[in-house]
């Protein structure tokens, strides 16, 4: 099947989503915070692009079940019970709560894929566990960065990579772009390191200033788990 | 010095191009035609955005030594004398003149830069001669990648990437940047073989397809070129 990759929201709005399976990464934080959420029993995200419209969305429905969650520039918004980070996201606090989800780019990311035939959300986390779905979707696969503000970012391009790289050792992956086949070289440049490689691009070192360094650490965590959260109908959840 | 690249137009847009040298790449072909029009005696450029201020800028004018260049798809523009091919440039057509230039990246990546202190015209024709005059310029460098209708191309951050390694090697580069990073980490993997990664990548292939491939291979003659073309107050030409 074939892949290509997004660097950027913008990118991703440029190209054709139909009938594609779209997989959406934010490595640094907010796809793999997800992920560590549903290990620990969250029921569901939804994503929303401003803090405003998440504030509302909560006072709307009024609900215990429903939790606030989400940075700017790293930091947690004032109000919200929850961040960015996934620590934050401890069974004691997220296990059968819906949290309604807003970040820079990782969010901005899911609803700029909300087209596709399908989206999957990815991280170093659940690479293996990824390319499974994607072989079983058996679309052509549509890897969409988050970035940082529309800008390339290495940590996600370096995780599409090696969804590249998986896909293409399975004999699944036949690259369709310039962007898909960079996103393999470099993902094999790093493979040996992504720790390492996740605490020295520009957003790992920024967290590590701001004192958020073992987040890098948990992000790093390859095939962590076994869970593919689906991105349907304006929510994130497990379809299994 | 500290480099930084953008992979296109509109990455170069966001970023603050005050006190930095810009250098301007689309390695196929605008800037390496321009060079190659710089070989063969053509006396400047005027890149314009679209057909028709081309158009309208050449009746103004009314001079014989005015002459109009560029593309759309990669092929030449009805009413033009010149398209886009190197080979177009021979110094009977273009000794003494002056061409207003509009092709599809490279123009709009060269208007987008204007803002900057200086910009060079870079190409894998000129790099060694780019890097002097960039350490002799000693500012920080921002290379603009002219990439495809704003989505990234492999053949321009290759060649930016030579750039960074260059200068690194030089002990000139501090690389600023994530995206500087996987230009040089990509430039190094295809180092050894320039043409082959030019005719494979995406535009490479289009170019072949439209009977185009001897151009890739002039756009490969790494180091053919000592002159490195400024682009200042809307013209293109050698300041030395």
């Amino acid at each position: 099947m074939q892949v290509d990759l997004a660097f950027s929201p913008y990118e991703l709005e440029k190209k054709d989503l139909q009938d594609k399976t779209v997989v959406v990464i934010d490595a640094l934080r907010a796809t793999s915070t997800m992920i560590v959420a549903f290990e620990n029993g969250c029921s569901a995200f939804i994503p929303v692009a401003t803090v405003e419209e998440a504030k509302k969305l909560a006072a709307w429905r009024n609900d215990p079940q429903l939790l606030l969650g989400g940075e700017r520039r790293a930091l947690p918004v004032e109000g919200f019970q929850l961040g960015n980070s996934p620590r934050d996201y401890r069974p004691e606090k997220v296990k059968g709560k819906v949290v309604v989800m807003t970040t820079t780019n990782g969010t901005r990311a899911l609803l700029a894929a909300g087209k596709a035939k399908e989206v999957f959300i990815g991280a170093f986390l659940n690479l293996s566990a990824l390319c499974r779905r994607l072989r079983e979707a058996g679309r052509e696969v549509l890897i969409a960065c988050s970035g940082e503000k529309d800008l390339f970012c290495l940590e996600d391009v370096v995780c599409g990579g090696a969804i590249v790289s998986l896909m293409e050792k399975d004999g699944l992956a036949v690259l369709k772009s310039d962007s898909a086949l960079a996103a393999k070289i470099l993902y094999e440049y790093f493979a040996e390191d992504i720790y390492g490689m996740l605490a020295a691009c520009e957003w790992g070192q920024y967290l590590e200033r701001m004192g958020l360094g073992k987040d890098v650490r948990i992000c790093a965590q390859i095939d962590s788990s076994k869970l593919v959260p689906i991105y349907r109908e304006g929510k994130v959840y497990l379809d299994r």
